[in-house]
């Protein structure tokens, strides 16, 4: 019973996301569904990500939390418009939520939308949002294990940023085998190492989405 | 109707948890809901502190995972009888899986029952599987605002497990303030520092298990 109501509950989903992908084809807007665990760096890394797009395309933000707003205050401060989503103890955005966030955006001005998910590396991965492109924060301090034990993230995003990679030195994390890991998973997928510390790979990462904008 | 269908299905939960908590008192078992983000730190944290039990006192451990069974072959090594869950992408463990992992443990040889629930700060406080504490490792790496943006599972956690101390200097975690919001959160949440790195911690962690047990 369980896995039934799941089931329409997904489709229920998957219809406003091709509603919500409808509307920003039209729009012209590419949108991205940030997604990691809690403490992988997502905001920090927007937030580094926002000062390299400045004056070269068009971003706006919406953040989904469970309650605070906390990570829509730091995103104001670079002066780009950002909607906030409390989803009150719920574990992963859908595509309701940020079809009624959109509404409060004027779509013509806008390149790029990015949308920082809740912080999980489950839930989120299971339900479209309508975004272009999935990209999942992995911080190397949650070990290398994870590309195998989380899998339908990895399989289910285009690009996933290897942050934190200042730390690599202070931690038993792998690279060679998370590499490897990802890539039998998801052989399409980008790696991108990045810091927010050190600064590497965030040019890479800029670069990235606006090839995607473009 | 999500949140209706929600309630259903935590209220069919919470009856089975009430059977799973009347059979561990029976069985004078303790047992513990380990929860955590994907990478805090839950199964090394669990080896070191099996070392620490050894000879004291009887453990036995169920291992909740998405798909592989890694976590519950690195506790095998301890020679204590694990039961490996697998949810199937599911996003946390719910008291009837728990029950059905229970049934093959020998529960006349056991004293306390820890079980690492799926990594993610967000479902797994949401569900009572029949245990008598819930605890949470926190890694310093997550960042200080966590317990803010995720305040469920620490208002229902007995003791959170500031894991992962020794990477400290290289973050800007702030102690303090990670203190007094948990504080602000719950009066009576017991905070260890631990590391598995240095071994800070353990023996405070391992005496608080052995304290709920006695």
């Amino acid at each position: 019973m369980e896995v039934k109501v799941m089931k329409n509950i997904l489709g229920e989903n998957d219809a406003l996301a091709a509603e919500n992908r409808r509307l920003f084809r039209e729009k012209k807007i590419c949108v991205v569904n940030l997604m990691g665990s809690p403490g992988s760096g997502k905001t920090t890394l927007l937030e580094k990500t926002l000062s390299k797009l400045a004056g070269k395309i068009n971003v706006a933000v919406i953040e989904g939390d469970l309650f605070t707003a906390r990570d829509a205050e730091r995103i104001e401060r670079h002066n780009i418009p950002v909607i906030q989503i409390n989803t009150a103890g719920g574990c992963h955005l859908d595509a309701a939520m940020v079809k009624r966030a959109a509404e409060s955006l004027n779509l013509d001005e806008i390149q790029l939308l990015i949308v920082e998910n809740v912080g999980n590396l489950v839930c989120p991965a299971e339900f479209d949002i309508g975004e272009n492109f999935k990209a999942v924060v992995l911080s190397i301090t949650e070990g290398d294990d994870k590309p195998l034990k989380y899998p339908l993230i990895f399989k289910e995003s285009a690009v996933v940023l290897l942050n934190k990679i200042d730390l690599l030195p202070y931690t038993n994390f792998n690279l060679e085998n998370a590499r490897a890991d990802l890539q039998a998973l998801h052989p399409q997928i980008e790696i991108i190492e990045t810091s927010c510390t050190s600064g590497a790979g965030i040019d890479a990462w800029a670069d990235w989405l606006i090839g995607r904008v473009n």
